[in-house]
């Protein structure tokens, strides 16, 4: 198989880690007999800085030209502090998941059993636990028109959801349902909210083409509840993009850490694969980031773009592997690990392409 | 000392949960020699059963007219799969926190040591949280516009704010921090929302007026997932509307349970307590509720609009004997409780009074 990958490193530890979701990618090419050719671009804050453009024409042109496109991650802290600021980082990240009609973000929730011990949450909590988010990605309050008074003491955005948008995710976690274990929650808060409300109708509706999957409604509030309480009793959800946004985040702690979380944004067009970890300002250059979450996103753009499902499973094998060897970045280590085990994301990236 | 209580108990388990807050409001009257009178009204789905309306205008009346409110719950099943509904429960709730202008929601999220096991976070993670967040009530999305196409394939509700209205519930978690811990965490998501901007532009202005307050800004996402991760870094969090009701719905298990929350609004007048759990209508007349998220309702009314705080103190240390003398709801009980100890809605409040 030949495939052209676009590596986009963006931000903070995003180059650190991408470095080896490419390096993964081109081992896989080797042993399997496939052609991968390369090709890198800027966006976010290292956007701004060599074009001032967060999205560079040139980023937009390569992705579109692209089979898939393995990035890293956004943010800058100068930004975060200075909410006056005009351009931003994530403007870059938020335009090209509308210009590539990037609408369903798919964010697997796997356990792997070697870490049950790293996360804040019981083990006899979490064992079993295995969640398939379907966060939509293009509209909600992300995209809606955002507004300042002329004083600048008035500020909105607007929340908004058009039929066809929740139609189409939905369809696409409902597949999904049909292949698992045929129960999907659909998460919102239609008690409150107008949006939700149209959300609640369209899923109801789908539910109906799908009499063999189990629906249920939730409200947002009592899903970030019950995600904690009874992580189990989810199979897939089905939510809108800030919902899903904090959802996911909150459902990293069940994988142990955000550095072993990877995503897969698909839609019209070229696929999208990324850590749900930040750029993670704090331990940059510091040779500290997990790159476990760029390695997964690696065997997602594999399984879900290219249909290479022996590949995709040689990366996890190994990333499992690894894991029960003993082998550990910092934030999955736990007061059991051999601190000669504890390694930075060089050795890492090392082990597992072994 | 002479009170007049306006008690709302709502839909659902409701009724079964103030009978007991009221309970303990008489007992601490009788044994510290206040006087406290009563009077009861409709709100909710009984609203809409009694009057058609879900805050009848003889509820607001009343509840203008008293010194303090002990509400229940609300919600009704009916409403919640019926998304086209034009009058709902919630609507109630949402409307006497405007007219009343209750702008501050105040959740302490208290840890009895009893209850440590009880949750699914690790005991270790859990030990020593004390949180007390400060959910602004009054606006954000939930009061914003709200519109539907008439073809009815677009929704939207205006996410908005203003700087007077994140001001006032600013200077309220900041004087709280003063004489807690010092430390204050502004949760927006100032990296996508312009209302989140605004935000973070005047917690910053105000941060400068309280030097001696650590102040810190987080995104939501990353809120959600810290909370898991480590609740113990967190004193005071301040937070808008929407982003509140969901992080102090998941902080309900650093707790143990939904069944031992209580909260605060409060505003220009008179002030409104209630547990945070809903009306919870699968366990409503089974005699299941935990009385004493209302019972700690209780114990808020007296310390925050009476100053009482002793009275407030006898109460906890009520609960917490029970407690300790191993008594359990069941959705606070586990593995380690003695069968025998697990209490239903009424021998569970008849401890507590004793
Ligand atoms: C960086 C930010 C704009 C982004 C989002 O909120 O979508 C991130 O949190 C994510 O989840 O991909
Ligand atoms: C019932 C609902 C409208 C309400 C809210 O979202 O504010 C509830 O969840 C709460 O937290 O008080």
């Amino acid at each position: 198989m030949q495939k052209h990958i676009l590596v986009i490193p963006g931000d903070g530890i995003g180059p650190e880690v991408t470095t080896w979701g490419k390096a993964v990618l081109e081992k896989i090419a080797a042993n399997f007999g496939h052609k991968f050719t390369f090709d890198e671009a800027l966006m976010g804050h290292a956007g701004i800085e060599a074009t001032g453009n967060p999205l560079p024409d040139e980023t937009l042109a390569k992705a579109k030209a692209s089979d898939a496109i393995l990035f890293g991650a956004i943010g800058h802290i100068k930004y975060d502090n200075d909410p006056s600021a005009k351009v931003r980082p994530e403007q870059g990240l938020l335009k090209i998941r509308k210009e590539l009609g990037l609408y369903a973000n798919l964010r697997p929730i796997m356990l792997f059993d070697e870490l049950l011990d790293a996360s804040s949450l019981k083990p006899e909590i979490l064992k079993g636990t295995d969640i398939l988010f379907f966060r939509e990605l293009t509209g909600d309050v992300y995209f809606g028109e955002k507004k300042r008074s002329e004083d600048r003491n008035t500020a909105s955005d607007l929340m908004i959801y058009s039929r066809y948008e929740v139609e189409r995710i939905a369809i696409k976690a409902y597949e999904a349902a049909m292949v698992r274990g045929k129960k999907l929650c659909s998460v919102d808060k239609a008690n409150v909210l107008e949006s939700s409300r149209l959300w609640r109708e369209v899923v109801q509706d789908m539910a109906k083409k799908y009499p063999e999957v189990e629906t249920e409604h939730m409200f947002i509030d009592n899903a970030a509840m019950q995600l904690v309480k009874n992580p189990k009793k989810f199979d897939v959800v089905l939510t809108a993009n800030l919902f899903g946004d904090i959802l996911t985040d909150e459902a990293s702690q069940i994988a142990g850490s955000m550095g072993m979380l990877a995503s897969a944004s698909i839609g019209d067009g070229t696929g999208f694969f990324e850590p749900i970890h930040g750029s993670a300002h704090d331990i940059t250059g510091q040779d500290k980031a997990n790159p476990l979450a760029s390695i997964l996103s690696v065997a997602l753009m594999l399984e879900i773009s290219f249909g290479l499902k022996d590949e995709a499973k040689a990366i996890t094998d190994a990333i499992d592997k690894t894991l029960k060897a003993g082998y550990r970045t910092g934030d999955i280590a736990d007061v059991n690990t051999d601190k000669s085990k504890i390694l930075g994301t060089i050795a890492m990236g090392q082990k597992v392409l072994e």
